[in-house]
């Protein structure tokens, strides 16, 4: 990498934390410029507008969290156990955020569901990955008589998502994991009593 | 109500669903001398800050789902039907919301977290009363015996809110109801299957 494209990167990792925990709107240049140590002329050399930052942060950040829950349900052999993987990663994500502030999916979903259309794009892209990866193990598991022969996997897609993704709204509101605990229970109850074959 | 206090109610109801979908740091003082059509001099006549109006605004926000919510629940009688009307309301909360843009509790959960404690208070406290709501039917439920007796009413809640918010945030993330309807559905088989005694 060229010293440009290695201050470029650095900006993006340093600002991705602070999108992620105080939201497009809520970070403000200076905040960059605090975050970055950088004037806003150094900013703007590489990024060109807070918008095309606040994009690449955003993919950085969703690029993080997917690649620990890639490593840790690659760990696993088997839909079961990759589903329930793919659960207990939320408590992981909560306890030892891969980057701080939260989901950067549920984050920026909801910031930017009415308020901003470029962003919702993304976090509509890193969702469809997410749901993905989730219909590929249903795939694999029905096709090996592990799991049920049928199931709709895009309903379960939605179902586990949608519980740790709350869970997880609710243990940071409250700053107590229990309620990503609950959620991921609910989720291995699901996956073992209607998912299993 | 005398006019002064008129003002004030009609800049806290025009500005609720502005704040809604928007958030606290997304809406700007320009903005909302737009929605309420006052110049910024007559916004501070009745409120101090910025905050103070978006604190305002979000329990005004926070009691139009609350009733709603209580309105349909207390059409049904009984724990199964409470808990699933509980549900069902989450569909007609995204299809006609009692306050533009998406659930307040949700969106201001996920801003406030981590960049404004005032306004997490806030939410924990809307919080508090939702699963009090469902831990209270729950305990009337066990008592009359039309509910398992060894449900632990906290995870139930934790459960429910969870997984109905979180359906929220994709179906508004992607502009598609599907995603709170399968939210729902897995509510229900739960309400069914493992609370009915």
């Amino acid at each position: 990498m060229s010293k440009g494209e290695n201050t470029r990167e650095r900006i993006i990792e340093q600002t991705a934390p602070l999108f992620n925990k105080m939201g497009f709107f809520g970070a403000s240049m200076s905040d960059i410029m605090e975050v970055t140590g950088l004037k806003k002329g150094g900013i703007y050399n590489h990024f060109g507008s807070k918008e095309e930052l606040a994009l690449e942060a955003f993919d950085h950040a969703a690029a993080c969290v997917s690649s620990r829950i890639a490593a840790l349900v690659a760990e696993k052999t088997g839909a079961v156990d990759r589903l329930e993987a793919f659960a207990e990663v939320f408590v992981q994500n909560l306890l030892d955020p891969p980057v701080a502030g939260g989901c950067p999916l549920l984050n920026t979903a909801v910031e930017a569901d009415d308020a901003h259309p470029a962003l919702r794009e993304r976090a509509q892209q890193a969702m469809d990955r997410w749901q993905r990866r989730i219909t590929d193990v249903i795939a694999e598991g029905t096709a090996s008589g592990e799991l049920k022969p049928d199931l709709d996997a895009n309903v379960v897609a939605t179902r586990l998502i949608a519980t740790l993704e709350g869970g997880t709204m609710m243990s940071r509101l409250y700053g107590d994991p229990v309620h990503v605990r609950r959620a991921v229970e609910f989720v291995k109850d699901y996956v073992r009593r209607d998912l299993a074959a």
